[in-house]
């Protein structure tokens, strides 16, 4: 095997494969880029069993032929060479030679029947999302997924495709996050997609152009015509989250987004990682007081804020609640209250793209 | 004890003075920050019983007093503030209360009596030196300060005035850093700065303005009209380190910086924070080769380039040399050898503003 191409290019994308490629495992393989070379092609790959990257480059190939080469090593090699142009030839013991210039480096690989096959997704229908709408709606829900695995189809992200709307739901326990889009696909759909391959797509995408979504079963592929990334599906039921919004309310308060955030972080200084104490939210006679007393000490901010409905007193966690505003994406927003024990709900002032739910906590 | 402030001016005073603040003590005070309000003047300090910071900013004082209150809570709490003014008021009970518009922060103080006394320095010998030049020649040496305590003297850098030059020194036993910069004052006198107290001290003081130093027995004080800070210095002797400079060289190479930089910098990376392996550096018939074998792989990086006296092959630890390069503040070097097993000296090609000495390792 022996190609030659673009230091820049292929350094790219080795560094954007890595991010598939898990650094420590007892499979040596899998800390390794499979690269192929066919047909005036280099494809590169990295895979963890669950996830994978997959893009291909131009290369001037003398000898086709295919090798796994550890991903850091291979690709701070390649970073390294001083040329525009970097060759590659591996001989019959696996022995990869890369050089460019006055540099020239030996590592050795691995042959690439040793690296686990990529699952392939095949599906008529498919699904195109502009990767701008894709990254917002990751972003403003995903701090809402479940961290621990006790109910595993909270580790992802709800997909939901149905009546010209896309819909994604995340859910921890504590609170819940939606956010909806208008987007016209000719079938329904839903799937659950696991939090870090969210993570990673939606960075490796980023705003640009638009990605194509094959999902069956519980596989999908997303590709922006650059980068094709497998993944695996989340199997299970997700919450039926409809049933959790609350239909009414006894308090509701319309208010600009940054006054309540700047409330909450100036009181949840008295909040340290080690000491969890709710924050104490009372609305009566035209006032708001967010106030907090931890062993560190006391902390208030009462402010003039008029509000329709009942008077109310109840406590929540600092950490949601702000977690919640911050994703809201508008100045103005309505915070619906059903008494201290129901459901704060969290919405814009116009329209419904989205909807925050956070649970009170019960305070003396 | 009841005074006002400017927010702004108090906030980065408290950020300022945090940095000799221990952020875990057994004694609760160190954590604390020393507030002294008295004529008009409020007074900020942070100790940690080996170095401190102390500061004075205008407040209007309506009761004159002294408190000690937590660092980080005390300074989150005054930049949380959302108006210009700040108020601070303390009771019998040591209670303190932050306040300012709609934001009441209260925090327990500790008696200023459990705040260690802050030694003073005095000395009509004064040295002033101009921050930029105190802090090129700190940034330039201190990464040859030893981090063990085998010899204690080498946990800090010498400084040596003497003969209208400021000499500053550091060495830990495998490589020595000099840097030397004209500088008249009318006495001798040589002292050794803690390495923390020297980074403390450049990044407050930055590059502009003069600072005034004191330096009596075993103490020291920095002033640049704003902050003093005070140190203890380093008790013992140096290394006489002019004994260690090899006054002879078999071999003499002029180069680029940036090129023999670069070749270390493609060639180290086959070496891991795990595996020290030194560097294989050869000059022989017009040409230099950098090379290094590891398990990971082999390295090697060969160029055309010219050199004066004697071949020479010797082995040298890549870290050490790279830092020394990386220290050089100008484009050409010159790099003498006296042989493999004799000190390696990093020079100007012209002038003697730097010396750099590292020492070679065996190799087979």
């Amino acid at each position: 095997m022996k190609f030659s191409c673009n230091k820049e290019s292929l350094a790219q994308a080795c560094v954007n494969v890595s991010r598939a490629v898990i650094s420590k495992s007892t499979l040596g393989a899998l800390e390794g880029i499979l690269i192929q070379a066919h047909d005036g092609k280099l494809s590169l790959s990295g895979y963890d069993l669950e996830f994978s990257i997959t893009t291909c480059i131009d290369a001037q190939i003398e000898v086709p032929g295919e090798i796994v080469l550890n991903s850091r090593l291979f690709t701070d090699m390649v970073k390294k060479i001083p040329t525009e142009t970097v060759t590659v030839s591996i001989d019959d013991k696996h022995l990869a030679n890369v050089t460019g210039g006055s540099v020239s480096y030996t590592i050795l690989g691995t042959p690439s029947e040793e690296f686990p096959e990529i699952p392939t997704v095949e599906s008529d229908d498919i699904i195109r999302l502009p990767n701008a709408v894709f990254k917002d709606m990751v972003d403003h829900t995903i701090f809402a997924v479940s961290l621990n695995d006790v109910r595993p189809t909270h580790m992802g992200s709800l997909f939901e495709f149905k009546n010209g709307l896309l819909t994604v739901v995340s859910v921890d326990g504590y609170r819940l996050a939606i956010r909806r889009e208008p987007l016209n696909i000719p079938f329904e759909t839903s799937f659950i997609i696991p939090a870090k391959t969210l993570k990673e797509v939606t960075a490796l995408f980023g705003e640009e152009g638009t990605c194509e979504i094959h999902a069956v079963k519980r596989r999908i592929t997303f590709d922006n015509g650059t980068y094709t990334v497998y993944s695996r599906l989340i199997d299970g039921d997700f919450l039926e989250y409809e049933d959790t919004l609350p239909k009414n309310e006894k308090t509701l308060l319309k208010i600009e987004k940054r006054e309540l955030l700047s409330g909450l972080d100036r009181v949840s200084l008295m909040i340290s990682d080690r000491m969890k104490y709710p924050i104490h939210f009372t609305l009566n006679e035209m006032t708001m007081e967010i106030r907090c007393d931890t062993p560190l000490g006391k902390a208030s901010d009462v402010n003039y804020c008029p509000f329709e409905g009942e008077s109310i007193r109840l406590g929540f966690n600092s950490g949601y609640m702000i977690d919640a505003l911050r994703a809201c994406d508008c100045d103005k927003i309505k915070v619906r209250f059903n008494g201290p024990l129901s459901p704060i709900v969290i919405e814009p002032e116009e329209g419904n793209k989205f909807l925050y739910l956070v649970l009170p906590v019960r305070i003396k």
